[in-house]
């Protein structure tokens, strides 16, 4: 892959050729297939995302690329295995706070492909112009994202009490996360 | 007003016939005069609600009837003084959060209409299944607000820091308040 990369017959995946850490890029419409693979199981599994569980897959890209949502890959070896979305979480006075939704394969959970894109998503957000960033409903059952956004220098700033309704655990707290850019 | 009501020539204002309290009803599309006379100075006021100030009267319309919104009016001697609206938070497991937005006309300030909105508003959302409200996006500098919510049951579960640019105070905290039902 690294002879290719050089050639230039690929772009962006440098990285991925040398460490195996995912290249991220906008996604292109024609990414819509690998997305919705990777949507598909967490909204059917129905532990992390506030979304029916028998969301459509146009409803769901509908979603993801919602208007004002700026959506990126994660690409390892050709593969998209990640994705998040950037957006605005309010307008007007509060326009300079960003939201994200990320999520990834399940094949490559623990890789670090989301710390990649959260490192993307922190700088890309400060590129265009935000200084914070909040995270409005990481479900505390989901150990791992917290951990993560926690090594992401997020904090957690509120709990909503039994906000959730955890298909196998009940009701289940969520977290608001935040952190300055 | 309470012969009138008695006949039976107005409907849901007996409550307002005695008092001055207000009565509540479904928002209709005849309505949306008396709305944009309280949304505009509010919105253009740019101290309450992350909205840009100039916000053209279709589009705040269209944000506070935004599908899945159910509004409301209250009505005080045939006129609209305040507005509320009623929706789910979130969809899936979140789907048994309600989330409110309120707004009063600046003349009736301190009647109680928001109080009566907010006790209708819970009765509503109870009405509706919902378990749990939801405030998202309380601005510390609104110490009315604050404390209302606090009357009416709410808690501060949250305190997103620097999250609103206030015309005058630059950047204040926001509060996420919450209340079971």
């Amino acid at each position: 892959m690294m002879a290719r990369a050089l050639t230039g017959q690929k772009k962006n995946d440098s990285k991925a050729s040398m460490n195996d850490a995912p290249a991220i890029r906008p996604a292109t419409p024609a990414d819509d297939d690998a997305l919705w693979a990777i949507l598909q199981p967490v909204f059917r599994a129905g532990e992390t995302y506030p979304i029916p569980r028998d969301i459509s897959r146009a409803e769901a890209l509908a979603y993801w690329r919602s208007p004002g949502h700026a959506v990126f890959v994660a690409v390892v070896e050709d593969a998209v295995v990640g994705t998040y979305y950037l957006r605005a979480n309010n307008r007007g006075g509060g326009g300079h706070v960003a939201n994200c939704g990320f999520m990834t394969a399940g094949h490559v959970s623990g890789r670090g492909v989301a710390t990649s894109m959260c490192h993307h998503s922190l700088a890309e957000a400060r590129r265009r112009g935000f200084s914070a960033m909040q995270f409005n409903f990481v479900i505390a059952s989901n150990h791992r994202a917290v951990r993560l956004w926690q090594a992401c220098g997020f904090s957690i700033v509120g709990t909503l009490p039994g906000a959730f309704k955890h298909p196998a655990q009940g009701a289940v707290d969520a977290y608001v996360m935040y952190r300055m850019l």
